[in-house]
């Protein structure tokens, strides 16, 4: 993996560059991705609130989906505003998840709550990885939609209340953590393989961080780096549930 | 069934009672009522955008199920400014279509809007009926949320363009309406049976029609009437689909 500088340190140094690098069709790839992402959170999120086990559950996972909807079309008129035709930038993602939920079906309600909490941080950290180099609306835009999506305050007190209370729990959870995000940074690593837009926006966001070792015109160096700090969000957020990453 | 006279025609002219005619309890029961329908439409909104067969679609119907949430939240708000209990009002009425949908499976993308069509709309015509004695905010709250749930003129556009363009469709999505206004029409019945405060409500629009014949103290009454009203709009519902109901 390849190691990680403070900026200056090394022979690149992020402030050299261009404050605003991407290309507007790498923005709108991005914005793309995510827009699909939180259409994907609304789908989940429904499904969740049609299967809550109580009214109330029921009802706050019915607000979490229809914020999704909204999130996302903040992100589709941006790319209408960068000359995009929205619904084909989705469409681009149409399946990007589709065999990760196929590998990841939740055998439980908390099963279910976690592989929310896992999958959805890990796509919004990769955005955020991403967003360096974008013009300042369409990060706005980006990070803006991320926080919206991450005030899950509830499912995390929910999660940590049932695993300090259950031993079994806890360490069952634990294993499916780990069963989660080994799929979802399977994806990230076929979305840096397979969509250049996204390699470059990344390896972009590396080298503005100062991260030697790695040539920026071979994109796809960055994928163990990426990966490295993927890893490293994931653990962080598992320990905010009490559970090991 | 008791006729359908114009007011001032009968014993009980509808101008004779006070604009304001029912409890506040009686109103937030049927808030509960319609802020149920709404999550109701949200989960098979929901539901039919995670399995439309285009992304166009999937997108459509996402916003459509978060509008639903939209409205719903409307209701609930105005619960609560009637020194209501917004979610006890809202679990009154849970599983009140379970059987509905129980007994009412779509086999197909067709039948699966139909029934959308067909369910909500006797929904919110019942809503209607029992919408007079409302005070004003109330009333304009629940016509409100009624026509924003109406606005799916593209399921009348592509269901009534397919039953043109197929026959054989036609007569089955005929058939399909029928099997689903009947189960709609019972769900109206037991509601108005088991539920004191919408029968009296209805009963208080009927009277204020002017309908004759029945004993305003005895709601129940109304049922017939009450069917009567519903399936006329459920006719005139199909006609706009091109389909004999």
């Amino acid at each position: 993996m390849a190691s990680v500088a403070p900026s200056g340190a090394t022979g690149e140094p992020g402030g050299l560059r261009g404050s605003h690098a991407a290309s507007v069709e790498d923005v709108r790839a991005l914005l793309g991705l995510l827009a699909y992402t939180e259409l994907t959170a609304f789908t989940r999120l429904a499904e969740s609130s049609s299967q809550a086990p109580g009214l109330h559950e029921r009802l706050r996972l019915a607000r979490r989906a229809s914020n999704a909807v909204e999130r996302q079309e903040w992100v589709l008129a941006r790319i209408e505003e960068l000359g995009g035709d929205p619904e084909a930038e989705v469409a681009a993602f149409d399946r990007t998840y589709a065999d990760y939920n196929d590998r990841t079906t939740p055998g439980s309600w908390w099963e279910r709550l976690l592989k929310g909490y896992v999958g959805h941080g890990v796509a919004d950290d990769f955005c955020r990885l991403a967003v360096d180099g974008l013009d300042d609306r369409s990060r706005e835009v980006v990070l803006e939609v991320i926080r919206g999506g991450e005030s899950d305050e509830r499912s995390v007190a929910v999660l940590s209340a049932a695993a300090e209370a259950d031993e079994v729990l806890a360490s069952r959870l634990a294993l499916w953590g780990r069963r989660l995000v080994g799929e979802a940074l399977g994806v990230a690593q076929t979305l840096m393989t397979s969509r250049p837009a996204l390699a470059r926006l990344v390896a972009d966001g590396a080298a503005r961080r100062g991260v030697g070792g790695v040539d920026p015109s071979s994109p796809a160096e960055h994928v163990p780096w990426v990966l490295g700090q993927l890893t490293a969000e994931h653990t962080r957020r598992m320990g905010r549930l009490g559970l090991t990453a």
